[in-house]
């Protein structure tokens, strides 16, 4: 019989729900997945004599925490910029100064791989030292086909280099590139009949995303992305109604998207389509909060639909400089209201569907991958309650630990 | 001569400002304190011959960060009322299963030292681990001679176990504990009375608070408490216009407070005599995010007036479960709109005056402790603007490095 660990002395919640608990539980990993769990006095004999036990002296362990939706791959920081629009700076001097998005197009292309990859790893780690175990990753700062492939490679790359599942989101159509001021279509031309295809076609592109927005694009010009990730079978996201309610939810949601995120100025004939088409609604209170925004998502009526809500850091330069998934979990509470076990889900359960990665459920069930996180806590809302605590004791990747941080108490 | 120890490769703000930076910068330790700083080529021959030289990679440096308002010893924490509170329980039903402040005056007198010392442990190592080297500790969950003895003890232990500085304060009146209900003057008899007196006389009080508001003293009733702590000549703080405007920060400042906190409902008279007592303004952000308030402390009338703004997490089970200053620096600047520079000085200088200590001034000088940081950052900007980012690299405290979280990159 192939070999197999057991992991004993845990507080399991399985989906991550204070309302589904097993106490003085056991979980078998065999292979890198979940092989038995339940109460350690149910445990069968086949799985009495393994290799190896994990002790976890009656730690909570729940699934891996997910990250559905980051910008996580840019070059270069825009605190200075921060600082200046603090100090009083308009937004016409911070654009004379080389400021916003441009800057960060500016910077991501200027970088090579190595350079990108580096800055990447840094955010990266900081959200791997939560129990983040998979992330979606955006490109959509190059603009360019050799750009917007090196950030997915770069997002590649990341995944490879360490202990954790990325998804890959095609943006081309995040905002249009200075140099096609004013020629709109002409990009998007360039972004279905080229970068598309091509990145496709080099196998780094596991979904496509598109900014649906005033300020960047039309639902016309949305759909022409939406039309081409269909034609090569790619699933789809779109970035709406954050400032404005366009009607792009309805639109994706016509296209079975994944999630449609932000969602500020979401209706509910929006809502009542993503029911339909299964579509999770990805909420951003990181960017609310940077922005000092006063509307809130319609968090009551997708609650009423039943539509399932995740939470993400949407961590990027220029509105939600964010690499802390556990502090999302408070936002996502203390500033949208959600309660406990809604923000739990939307890290796990929740980020999962919205992520639509095969084999990556947000749950801890038999067969399942065994990602799971072991926390220094009492309870499970002290996973929301805190800011800048807990840190987690212990990830598990594919059965394997990825970290360790406990510590012992002096 | 005395051994010392050369820091090199530094790129030194010694007041954390942007503002003036000495780069390609050295220092150097003896004893513990600052023997010299400037720039590495006019380093002065006496001290070219270190028996040790740390070289920091061209790492930013700054002062040690001051968390000076904080209740970080109690016992347990409120994350089930959170929980509670979120899914829809009113507060008279909080109340009947044991919620608010009550529950944890209960708690932390039911604890022992031990208890109370591992729990605040996890949130002061947080805090170390950010920076922090020095720190205030506030009484007022005990609300009686035993318990709030318990809690300046706790704090004593913190700073003997722990690379830092700890400042006590007593805030016996913080609330009215349930057994003097409707006795608020007796209850403050046994505050000026009994209990200040002792604690005084035991040496764990370094200076004295007190809450003046509607739900907790009142102006006459607050300055009995600060008469008492003159009458031993303590130095004197306040909880003051967080939910009203009571006038408790000119009744404060008559006592030459070293700061009134929270101050969300200040007006200009009362800065006006913060400005003449030499009295810092402490602002509270942590709270004001978690109680989803809106009204604003007065910033701009401090800043005409030029009253030193200090920014600290105000650590406490129930309106700031907090244990990252530097995300109070973000939410001084995101919800507050102090500039970077002024937050910076708010977890600096400024808290070095209204924590008052002796011999910490918050800055990098010549004669100065050597409690510093080393960060990976390239502006010190960053150190305001990320979400879960950066951590330090290094902490030093009092010469020595109490913390090494430096990693390789791969
Ligand atoms: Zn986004
Ligand atoms: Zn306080």
């Amino acid at each position: 019989m192939m070999s197999y660990t057991l992991w004993t002395e845990l507080r399991l919640a399985p989906t991550a729900d204070p309302e589904y608990v097993i106490e003085n539980a056991c979980l078998v990993e065999q292979a890198g997945r979940i092989a038995w769990m339940g109460p350690r006095h149910a445990l069968p004999a086949q799985w009495q004599q393994p290799v190896q036990e994990h002790r976890l002296g009656n730690r909570w362990l729940t699934p891996g925490l997910i990250d559905c939706h980051t910008h996580l791959v840019y070059g270069d920081n825009r605190a200075q910029e921060f600082a200046l629009r603090l100090a009083g700076a308009s937004y016409e001097e911070i654009a004379r100064q080389g400021g916003g998005i441009v800057s960060s197009v500016k910077a991501t292309r200027s970088l090579d791989e190595d350079q990108l990859l580096a800055q990447a790893l840094r955010r990266l780690d900081a959200l791997l030292d939560e129990g983040v175990t998979a992330i979606e990753i955006k490109s959509g700062y190059g603009l360019n086909l050799e750009s917007e492939r090196k950030m997915l490679r770069v997002a590649r790359r990341l995944g490879e280099l360490r202990p954790v599942t990325v998804r890959t989101t095609f943006l081309g159509a995040h905002a249009l590139p200075p140099e096609f001021a004013g020629q709109t279509d002409t990009y998007l031309d360039l972004v279905c009949d080229q970068m598309l295809p091509t990145l496709a076609q080099e196998g780094l592109i596991d979904a496509v995303d598109v900014f649906c927005e005033r300020i960047a694009f039309d639902l016309k010009q949305s759909e022409r992305v939406l039309k081409a990730a269909q034609d090569l079978g790619l699933p789809v996201k779109m970035h709406a109604e954050q400032l404005s309610n366009l009607g792009g939810t309805e639109l994706a949601a016509r296209y079975q998207a994944l999630s449609t995120d932000h969602l500020e100025y979401l209706d509910e004939a929006g809502i009542i389509a993503m029911k339909k088409a299964g579509t999770v609604a990805v909420l951003l209170p990181g960017a609310y909060y940077f922005l000092r925004e006063t509307r809130l998502p319609p968090i009551e009526l997708l609650r009423k639909h039943g539509v399932p809500m995740a939470l993400s850091t949407d961590s990027n330069p220029g509105t939600s400089p964010c690499a802390s998934l556990l502090l999302i979990l408070n936002m996502g509470s203390t500033l949208f209201k959600l309660t406990v076990p809604e923000a739990l889900a939307g890290v796990t359960r929740h980020a999962a569907q919205a992520l639509g990665a095969p084999d990556i459920n947000g749950e801890l069930t038999v067969g399942a991958r065994a990602d799971f996180v072991a926390w220094d806590i009492e309870s499970l809302p002290e996973l929301v309650y805190w800011l800048g605590l807990p840190r987690c004791a212990l990830v598990v990747y594919q059965g394997k630990i990825s970290r360790d941080l406990r510590k012992e108490s002096s």
